[in-house]
Order: C-alpha cells, then sequence, then structure tokens
C-alpha cells in the first residue's frame, strides 16, 4: 500500500478529470513511481487534484519510506499517441462510464485503457476463469457455461490466457466478452491470442490498467485477475490444479464480496484440485448456467432473468452529464448493481455521428430484444433520431 | 409400514431370542406374510414374545386391511437347514451382538443372516457405493478410497453389486469388508461375484435379511439400501448417474441421520450427476479419506484416530451375556457410538475350540497392532490361553 493518507475517498464520489490537461495530469500521476491504484486517490484528494499532487509529487514519500518520482510529461505524450494509434479510451474512476462495481474493490484502477465497447463493463458481468494447460474437457465446459450465460444476457469476463479463458471468449464474442490484459492493451499476451483480441476490440471490450507499450510480467497477474473480479458479479473457476493462480484470483474475488463459484470434476484429475478446494470451502457448486444464476439469487425463471435487465421505468429523465468525450468512454453510468439504466446506456452510445444499429445492439450489453426496445422508446421520446439509411443519432 | 401397533419399542432394549425354539419362532414371525420389520417389533412387544404373536397372528391385520399369514413351520426348517449347510448365522435385533447403529434406524431388521466375523459390523464402518456402470475412474477413485479408509481402520459396507462396489470390496478384503445382500446369502448377485463374496464370506462378512434361497429381485435393492446405510457412520457416494438408484441410498442414509458424503466429477460427465447433485444439496465433498474423516468430526491427527478405538479401559468387568451361541452371532456387544470395547469384541471371537490368531487379526475389525494388545491383555489376565502350536482358546 502506497497511500501517504487515509481513509481512501469513496470512489464512486471520485472526480474525474474534465479536460484534456486534466487527463494528462491523471495520466502521468498514475504513470509516477510508487504511486499505485490506492497512493493515486490518495493523493488527488489530498493536493486536491492530479496537477497539483504531480508539484507536490518530488517532497513527498510513501509510508514505507519510498521517494515517489512524477513520470517524464513525454512518456505520457507517447502514451497518449499510441492509444490515438490503436483507437483505445480511457475510463477514468469517478467518471459515469467507469465499470460500477470495479470502483467498489479496495484498490480500483485510477485509469483503464478500453479498446471496444465499454457498456459492455455495465452490464451483468460473470467471470469465467482457470488453467491455461486445461484438459479438452475442462475447455468445453467453459465453452458450454460461457454460451449458456451469454444467451441469458451475462456478459463474460476473462483474462485472454490459453485454455479455459481462451474458451469462455470465443463463445462469447457474439454475446459480450471482456479480456482484460495483464499488459498493455497493445502487448497481446499470448502472442496466439492476437486475432481473438482483435476480435475482441471489435466485438466486445478489451481493458487494461497497464501503460500503452507495457510488456506483461508475472507482478502483472495477479493486479489483472483483480480487475477480472471487480468488474464481476461472479467468478466461475472452471479447471485450474491446486495452489494455482487462479485461486489467486478466487481469494480476491471473496475479498472483494463476489460470488465464488467451481465446476467440480474428479480428484483424481489434477486439474480439478483448486476448484475441488474451493467447493470444499463453500464455494457454490456449478454445473450449468442455472446454477450460476441460483447462486447469484435469480429465481431460475425467465420472467425473473429479464426483469435483472432495468425497464423504461428506471431511465432518469435527464441523461447524466459527460466525461470527455474525446478521451474518455462514452457507454453512460454504470450503477453500483452493475445494471445501468439500459435507456441511458443506449442513449450515452449515441452521438451527432449516425452510429448503426448494429452496433448499439452489439455494444449496449443487453439482449437484442431489450435494446431494441429502448431504441423504440427513444424515438418515441425524441430523443434520438433515424437518418436516412438507418443511422441513430442523438436529437438536438 | 405393517405396525398394528405404535409407537415402536426402542430396539436397543429389544429382548433377543434365548433358545433354538424362540430363534425359530422369530424366523418363522418374520417370514410371515405383510410382517415388516416394524410389525414384526409391534407383534412381538404386544404380545410378549414371537410365539405368542405367531398364535395371534390368523385374527390380526395390517393398519391397512391386509390379512397376516404365519410361514409354514416346514420353510422355517429348510431355511436353518440351508444355514447350517452355509455356515450362516443369525443376527437377532437386541441382542449383543446385533450391529448397534443398524439397530437405530426406523426399521431395523429382525433378524440378519450372516457368514464370516461379525464383530465387523460393530466396528467404524462407512459405506462406498456408487453406479454399476462406473467408468474405470470411477473405480479407481473407489478403490483408493477404500484402501486409505481401511488402512485407518474403517470397515467397508457395500452393496456387492458391478462397478463401485465391487472395487470398494475388492480392495477392502485384508482391512474388513462387508456385503450386504438383497437375496439370500446362498443368491449372490451378480454371479460374476461369487468368488468375491466367497472371499468376503471368509476375510470379511455377508450380511443379508432375505430368506435363504431367496433370489433378489427390484424390490429388495431399496431395502438392502437401507442396511448398507444404517450399518454405516456415513454414505461416501462416489460415482452415480443423476435419478439413480444411489440417491435413494443416500436418501435414505439422510434419514437415518448418517453423513451423506460424494465424489464429485465432471459436469460433463454423466455419471457424476448424482454425486454433485448431493453436493450441491450439502453432501460433503470428498477427495480422499481425510476428507471422509474430518466430516465425520476427526481432526486429522493419527493420535485422534487412534482413540476411535475404545482401549483397555474401556472393557466391562464381565462378559456381555452371550446370545445362544448355535445360532445367532458371538462377536460381543455393539455400542451405539459404533465402537465395541475392543477386549469385549476379541474375546467374543473366541471359544473353546483354539483358534488362529490370525482369524482373530481379521475378524477383531481393529487395527492389528491394537488387537494384538487386547490378546496378550485377555492372556495376562488368564481369560485366554494360548495351546501348543499357537492356537488361541478361552480360559475354562
Amino acid at each position: 500500500m502506497n497511500s501517504p493518507l487515509s481513509p481512501l475517498p469513496d470512489p464512486m464520489s471520485f472526480t474525474p478529470p474534465r479536460s484534456g490537461a486534466e487527463v494528462h495530469a491523471w495520466l502521468r500521476l498514475a504513470r509516477s513511481r510508487n504511486v499505485g491504484p490506492r497512493g493515486f486517490r490518495a493523493l488527488v484528494t489530498r493536493f486536491g487534484s492530479a496537477e497539483a499532487a504531480l508539484e507536490a509529487l518530488p517532497g513527498l514519500t510513501t509510508e514505507s519510506g519510498k521517494r515517489f518520482e512524477p513520470a517524464a510529461p513525454g512518456a505520457v505524450d507517447t502514451e497518449l499517441e499510441r492509444a490515438r494509434a490503436l483507437g483505445a479510451r480511457l475510463l477514468c474512476l469517478g467518471a459515469p462510464e467507469y465499470p460500477a462495481l470495479l470502483a467498489q474493490i479496495p484498490d480500483p484502477p485510477p485509469l483503464l485503457w478500453a479498446r471496444g465497447a465499454p457498456g459492455l463493463a455495465c452490464g451483468s458481468c460473470i467471470a469465467v476463469v482457470g488453467a491455461r494447460n486445461a484438459s479438452s474437457t475442462g475447455r468445453r465446459m467453459a465453452a458450454l457455461l460461457a454460451q449458456e450465460l451469454g444467451g441469458r444476457g451475462h456478459t463474460i469476463v476473462s483474462g485472454l490466457a490459453r485454455g479455459i479463458d481462451t474458451a469462455a471468449h470465443r463463445v462469447s464474442l457474439a454475446s459480450g466478452t471482456i479480456a482484460v490484459l495483464a499488459g498493455g492493451l497493445d502487448r497481446v499476451y499470448p502472442a496466439e491470442n492476437a486475432d481473438l483480441a482483435e476480435e475482441i476490440s471489435l466485438n466486445g471490450l478489451l481493458l487494461s490498467e497497464a501503460p500503452l507499450g507495457e510488456q506483461p510480467t508475472s507482478r502483472h497477474f495477479p493486479r489483472r485477475n483483480r480487475i477480472v473480479s471487480g468488474l464481476s458479479r461472479a467468478v466461475v473457476l472452471v479447471e485450474a490444479a491446486d495452489r494455482s493462480g487462479s485461486l489467486i484470483t478466487a481469494r480476491l474475488a471473496l475479498e472483494q464480496g463476489r460470488e465464488v463459484m467451481a465446476v467440480p470434476g474428479s480428484p483424481l484429475d489434477p486439474r480439478a484440485g483448486g476448484c475441488n478446494r474451493l467447493l470444499r470451502q463453500g464455494a457454490a457448486l456449478v454445473r450449468h448456467a442455472d446454477d450460476v444464476e441460483e447462486a447469484l439469487g435469480y429465481a431460475g425463471t425467465t420472467a425473473l432473468r429479464v426483469a435483472h435487465w432495468p425497464d423504461a421505468g428506471d431511465a432518469p429523465d435527464a441523461p447524466p452529464e459527460p466525461g470527455p468525450r474525446d478521451m474518455a468512454g462514452d457507454a453512460g453510468p454504470c450503477t453500483p448493481d452493475g445494471a445501468t439504466p439500459l435507456l441511458t446506456r443506449v442513449e450515452a452510445l449515441l452521438s451527432h455521428t449516425p452510429a448503426s444499429e448494429d452496433d448499439i445492439l452489439r455494444q449496449a450489453g443487453a439482449p437484442p430484444a431489450q435494446v431494441l426496445q429502448a431504441i423504440g422508446e427513444l424515438e418515441l421520446t425524441g430523443r434520438v433520431e433515424r437518418r436516412p439509411g438507418g443511422g441513430l443519432v442523438l436529437a438536438d
């Protein structure tokens, strides 16, 4: 913990950057030596802004006596240039489009680079994770589960690793998938998943808190895993050896107050050891999507399942205050229960440049029928217009 | 339920037959039409003895109006002759050698035919049961588990069926195994297990409540299963499809207040469906013997495990009143916690005909070192003598 101050401010009430200069300062502070997620929040709170914190930084030390060192402004410029080239945008802690569940963990990343549809992270997210050296049964199980959950409107979150993660992402490309990378968004690991990552950036969402250009190393993975579980209402462990890294994800998820679930396996199969251990420790046993939803408190009927997606009655009268459109996401605010009002989400996906209905359907993170209904409602109330050719735009 | 009377008497205080004539009457009453285990107890309690109940029987009807019909005395003679030819003996409800845990179920068999070492049923018994069409992994798991549990002094109880049961019996022949048959002791099913049954009669214990000569039919199996669980402190389900017969055993075990445990398996393997369902319903997850003992409340240390076997200090001053030696078992009294004082058990295994130390070690149902210590103690106190050649006999 790098925080020189405590207690930490409520991340939900954190004020995000409102200008390009502020974004630059946030990024520079976040990239400064010995400034971690907790330290970032503490510094900004103490000094009132990232710029002020950067000025004060050379005179400060961490609780353990280490010196802070502001990042070079040029390095931040370089990172912003890489982002522009890659089409990546920043999600900033406190901004309405920042994933609400993630903001609730003890150490949310102050900044996340995103490629794809940030709205996905505001839907009902479920992490499906497990062993890299998964068996074919394990991979099949991950695919079945992710497909079932996707079909019920849940977004699948995983870490783009070989094995279970890859299987879970592949089948949920159409329904909604989020990959959290350990290194920079432009440093996909493993390299064999470069094409999958590209598909996810087009149809799903790639996220990373690491600086662009950063190669992933072993120290990045536990930090990445806290984001996987932090985004998710539940973490389902599909196949994992005893004492494997996946158990760390499970522990982090428990510390974050998230549901931990596991798929059982034969005790004679070492790749089931971690799952069986979790089950003995009280994790919910998962055979199929019904079990996941039951553990999440669903009654298991379609009526109740659909009710999870908020209907039009939940939409506020005024659209939320947007973050800086040029850099930050624009997928509408996330609510703490992981379900942003759908009308707001759909509206936030639109601008004065025409967007195709297909894109909105893909990015809204909700069942298509619900999204179509929301679009219809926005058209009826005059907030959205359909241009010749079908493109959707915000009304003036 | 055939009981014309209620409430039923405490089976632990039930008076067993004390003569050959009484044994004959018990067997005849038990074999009478429409007299089930509960009816047997109610009738003997109401009329004071099996003989009196048999006299009254023609004038009585069951609660549902069915007529009782006393069995033909000749059929009982035939059954007793078959028993003598087979070397089977009767364990009678209320007798000290009747398995104490079994006596506590709601409908204990009034009579059990036994071949082998009845003392085994008084040790710590654990049922290992599962699918007949088990996978090789399932059979391997059953064998590993039964072997581990046997090595820790537990007796393995199962149903001699193909698959899981067979695997569990085979590996526990040396440490202690009990097979409960659905049909008569002389009608081993499946036939392919005839040799295994013979080995069990020599090294373990074969039990059945069915009349000798009775072919097993489907209606016998659930009744047999209640005995498998009734004898046992815990029932471990190793591999079982969803909605299979093994789940009935699990339900019976729960109704009997016994621990129900299950070995997990992949949800993609239908043969794990029953186990995984039980696990979701709260059964303890079993990976190895440690898990079984932990669920039974063992702290997992050798010291505590050995303490389960009562030491010499538990032995009563006087040997228990024996049942009729010619027909009934003679393995000493069972205590309700499933652990008969070892000295008593060992003494009950001896007679005035020399027995080999090996046989006693095999039949006592306790770790060999403990049995040797008990034999030594009995020799020191003069209750047992060692004949030239090593045979052990009761002292005059």
